[in-house]
C-alpha cells in the first residue's frame, strides 16, 4: 500500500519532498526508502501510514520527534473491527498522540487531497483547486464523489477521507471549513458523530455562512450495523438528522450522483431566479418525460408570450422545410431544426423572450446518433451544442444542460466532448433527467432560504 | 430518411425482400429504387412510408393495390401539429386506409423490430429474439430502451413504435400480446389512449395473463401539453392511471431506465421469494448506502446464525492475512479479501447458510480500480465475479448484481466486460444502487401478488 501512496503522490504533482519509508529499505520509482523515520534528513511534516494496527503507537511517537504536525492512518483494525482489542489498539493510539502533540486523521482513512499543494490519494483527481471542500468517513466514496464530481467540472479546496475519526472530527473540520477563505462551500458523507451538541452548533455556523450538503450514512438500523463495522460510528436516529438538516437549512442528499449534482448545480454561475423553465432538445418522448419531471417538482414550463411564440414559428419556418415532427412548444423539441442558424434562432428567441427563468437543454446521446452509424445525425447533438454556447453567451441567460441516455462508451466518449464543451463555456451538466431536476429543485429552494 | 431505413434494414439482417422506392430512381446500397410502388414486381406485403403527408392517401391505396396489409409512416405533420389541416390530414389518411382495406402504424412513429424478421429501425438492436413485447408512442424512447436493455441482456419478441395511433392503437397491440406466444412480459410507453373503457378491459386481461409495465408520459399538466404536441394525445388525469395500474396489478416505472430495470428484474432467472438479503462486496461506505436503501425499501439484511458466521470467519482466516478494513457482518464489504478461493469461500458460507433469499454483489468500477491506474486493484473485480459466478454455479441461489459508479469511457469497458460475463452465467446486472432496490423491490411485490 505504501507503494500506491508513493505513486498518488508522484503522479499528481506533490510539491514537498516525499521520503517512503519501510524497514526493508531499497527504492520506490526512483526515491530512496528511509529503514526509520528518524533516518530521514532534518523535519517531517506529514506522516501517511500503512503499518500494523500494533506498531501504530511507536509511529505516532517517532514522528512527534521528527516534527509531525499530523499522522495519518490508512491502517484499519481498530474500533470498527467491533472487537474490545481494536477499541483498545484505537483508545491507545489517541493516548499517544494526545502525549506527543500530535494530531491524527483517521485510522481507516485515505487522508488528504489538496490540489494546492499536490498531496492527494489518487493519481487522477484534478490538479487544480476550487471553492468545495468535502470530507468523508469513507475512502472509496471519497474516490469516487471527488472522480465524478471532478469530470463535471467541480473543482476542491481539500478533500479530508477521516475514518474512524478518532482525533480529527467532523466537527473539527467543518469548523475549519467555516472560515477557510479557499472555501465556499462544504460537503459531507458522515456515518456518525461523537459530539451531537457541538455538531448542531457547528454545522449551524457553517450552513449559516456556506452551502453545506450531507448525505447521511447508515441511516437505517441495516445501514447502522454497516457504519459500526465500517467506521466504528454510532450511526443516530435518521428522524433526529432530518430535524437537524431542515432546522440548519443544510442540503440533505441520498447518494452520492446527488451529491456531485449538487455540487455541479451550486458551483456553475447563473443560477435560476424562479421557477419558470424552458425545456428544449431533442426527442418528443424525453420532452414529454422531461417535462412531467420539472412539473412533479414544482417548477413551471410556461408557454411563449404570442409575438414571441409567432417569431419562433418564423425563425423556424426561415431554416426548415416544414415543422413536422417538432413540438414548438415548451418543452420544444427542435431535433428536426437541422441547421445551426435554425437552433440558434430558435434558443434566442426563447432566452430573448423573458418568459424563462432557466433554459434547460436536454440531449439523448444514444437516439441523437440514431441510427448507430455515422450518418448526418451524428452530428446534430455537436452542432445543438455549438448553438446554445453561442446564444448563452450573447444573452447570458441561466442554463443548464441534461446530456443523457449513454448505452455504450462510445456514446460515452461522445458525451464527454460535449461535456467538456459545455463545461468550459461555464454550464453545468448532468447525465439525468430526474437527477437534473432533483439537483435545481434544490438549488432553487436553498437559493430561497438563503437570499445573498 | 428512406435510406437510413434500407441502411437499418439491411444492417439489421432484414430477412426479406426489400423494395426502395423513389420518383428519382437511382440506387441505394446496392438496390434498385423503383419509381413508384406499382412498378415492383409481384406483391408488396408491408410498406413504410417517408413521403410528405399530403401524398400518403395515394400511397395507402397504391400500397392495398400491390396487396400490402400494414403501412408504416415515419411521415408526421398530422393531428400532433395541432393545426387543423393536420387534423383532418390524419382523417384522411384513416379513411383511405379503412376503405382499401389496409392497417395503418402511426403516423409519426418509428414501426416495427421484429429480430424474428429482420424487421428493425436501428441497425444496432439485438438479432436474437426474447420473450419482452414493447410497445411505445415514442420513437426516441423506443431506440434507447431497446438498445440499453438489449446491452442488459433483455430480448425482444416485437416491438412497436406506434405513433399517433390513428389507427392500430396500444389495445389491439396489448390486445395481441394476450395469446401472442412469443411474448411472456409486455412494457409500454404511453402518452394519451383513446378508449379509456377498452383499455381498462384489456389491460386487465393483459396483466391477469403477463407481467406489464407501464410509463405514462404527459402524467402531468406541463408533459400533457408536450404529448399533445407530440403524438396528439389527450394524456389524461394522473390520479385515474394510478388507480388503474393498481387495480390491474401493472407494475409503474417513471422513466426508461427504471423500465430497463424492470425488464432485467422480470427477464432473468432466479427471483427471490422472500425479502431477506445478503448484501456483499466492495468499499464500506457503498455497503452502508447499499445498505440503507435495501431496508428503506422494506427489505431485511439479516445477520449469519452463529455458526455460519463462525465459518466466514475461518474462511477469511484462512485465506487473509487480517480481516482490517473488511466488514464481515451483513453488509459485507470483502474488498481485502485478495484471492479466488477466499472470496469463494465467503460467498460460499453466506450462500450455502440459507439466512438469505437473495444474494446481492455491489461492485464500484470506479473504485475498485484504485488507485486510476493498472494496479492489483485493477484486476480484483474480475476475480471478484468470477468467484460469485462460481459460487452461483455451485448453489443456484437466487443473485442479483449491482456494477456501479462509473466515470470514464475505460470504466464503461471494464463494466461492459463483466456485466457481459454475468448476464452470460444467467444473473441480472443492474448499474445504479438506488435503481436495483427499486426494481427489487417491485419484483418481490409483483410476484407476491401473482403467484406461480
Amino acid at each position: 500500500m505504501g507503494h500506491a501512496f508513493v505513486q498518488c503522490l508522484q503522479d499528481s504533482g506533490f510539491r514537498g519532498r516525499l521520503y517512503p519509508v519501510n524497514p526493508a529499505g531499497g527504492e520506490i520509482r526512483g526515491l530512496p526508502v528511509y529503514r526509520r523515520l528518524s533516518d530521514i534528513p532534518g523535519r517531517v511534516d506529514y506522516v501517511i501510514s500503512c503499518i500494523p494496527a500494533r506498531l501504530t503507537p511507536q509511529l505516532v511517537r517517532d514522528s512527534a520527534a521528527k516534527g509531525a504536525r499530523v499522522v495519518s492512518f490508512f491502517t484499519a483494525g481498530y474500533s470498527e473491527s467491533g472487537r474490545r482489542e481494536g477499541r483498545e489498539m484505537e483508545d491507545e493510539l489517541l493516548r499517544a498522540a494526545r502525549a506527543a502533540g500530535v494530531r491524527l486523521l483517521g485510522p481507516n482513512c485515505l487522508g488528504l487531497y489538496c490540489p494546492e499543494t499536490g498531496l492527494s490519494f489518487a493519481a487522477d483527481f484534478p490538479k487544480d483547486k476550487g471553492g468545495v471542500a468535502f470530507i468523508a468517513q469513507s475512502g472509496g466514496n471519497s474516490i469516487y464523489l471527488i472522480r465524478t464530481a471532478g469530470r463535471r467540472g467541480v473543482r476542491f479546496s481539500k478533500a479530508v477521507s477521516y475514518g474512524n475519526a478518532c482525533d480529527v472530527s467532523e466537527c473539527d473540520l467543518m469548523e475549519y471549513f467555516i472560515t477557510d477563505s479557499d472555501t465556499t462551500m462544504v460537503a459531507a458523507y458522515i456515518e456518525g458523530i461523537r459530539d451531537a451538541r457541538r455538531f448542531r452548533r457547528v454545522l449551524q455556523r457553517l450552513a449559516a455562512a456556506k452551502p453545506v450538503i450531507i448525505l447521511k450514512g447508515g441511516s437505517t438500523p441495516g445501514g447502522a450495523v454497516a457504519a459500526s463495522s465500517h467506521t466504528g460510528s454510532l450511526a443516530g436516529q435518521d428522524e433526529s438528522w432530518e430535524g437537524l438538516l431542515r432546522q440548519t437549512r443544510a442540503i440533505r442528499v441520498h447518494d452520492l450522483d446527488e451529491m456531485a449534482d449538487m455540487l455541479v448545480a451550486l458551483s456553475f454561475p447563473g443560477h435560476p431566479r424562479g421557477r419558470r423553465v424552458a425545456v428544449f432538445g431533442s426527442n418528443g418522448g424525453f420532452s414529454v418525460l422531461t417535462a412531467d419531471d420539472f412539473i412533479r417538482a414544482g417548477f413551471e414550463l410556461p408557454q411563449l408570450d404570442p409575438p414571441w411564440q409567432q417569431r419562433l414559428h418564423e425563425a423556424v419556418a426561415r431554416f426548415s422545410r416544414s415543422d413536422a415532427g417538432m413540438i414548438l412548444k415548451n418543452p420544444f423539441d427542435i431535433t428536426n431544426i437541422a441547421s445551426a442558424e435554425g437552433l440558434q434562432a430558435a434558443m434566442k428567441t426563447m432566452a430573448d423572450s423573458g418568459c424563462f427563468d432557466l433554459m434547460v437543454a436536454q440531449l439523448s446521446i444514444s437516439n441523437s446518433g440514431w441510427p448507430f452509424v455515422d450518418s448526418p445525425f451524428t452530428a446534430w447533438p455537436g452542432i445543438f451544442v455549438d448553438a446554445l454556447l453561442a446564444v448563452h453567451r450573447e444573452t447570458g441567460r441561466p442554463t443548464a444542460v441534461i446530456l443523457h441516455s449513454i448505452t455504450h462508451p462510445v456514446e460515452l466518449e461522445r458525451f464527454g466532448a460535449l461535456q467538456q464543451k459545455c463545461q468550459s463555456a461555464g454550464l453545468p451538466v448532468y447525465d439525468s433527467i430526474p437527477r437534473a431536476v432533483l439537483a435545481l429543485d434544490r438549488l432553487v429552494r436553498h437559493n430561497a432560504n438563503h437570499p445573498a
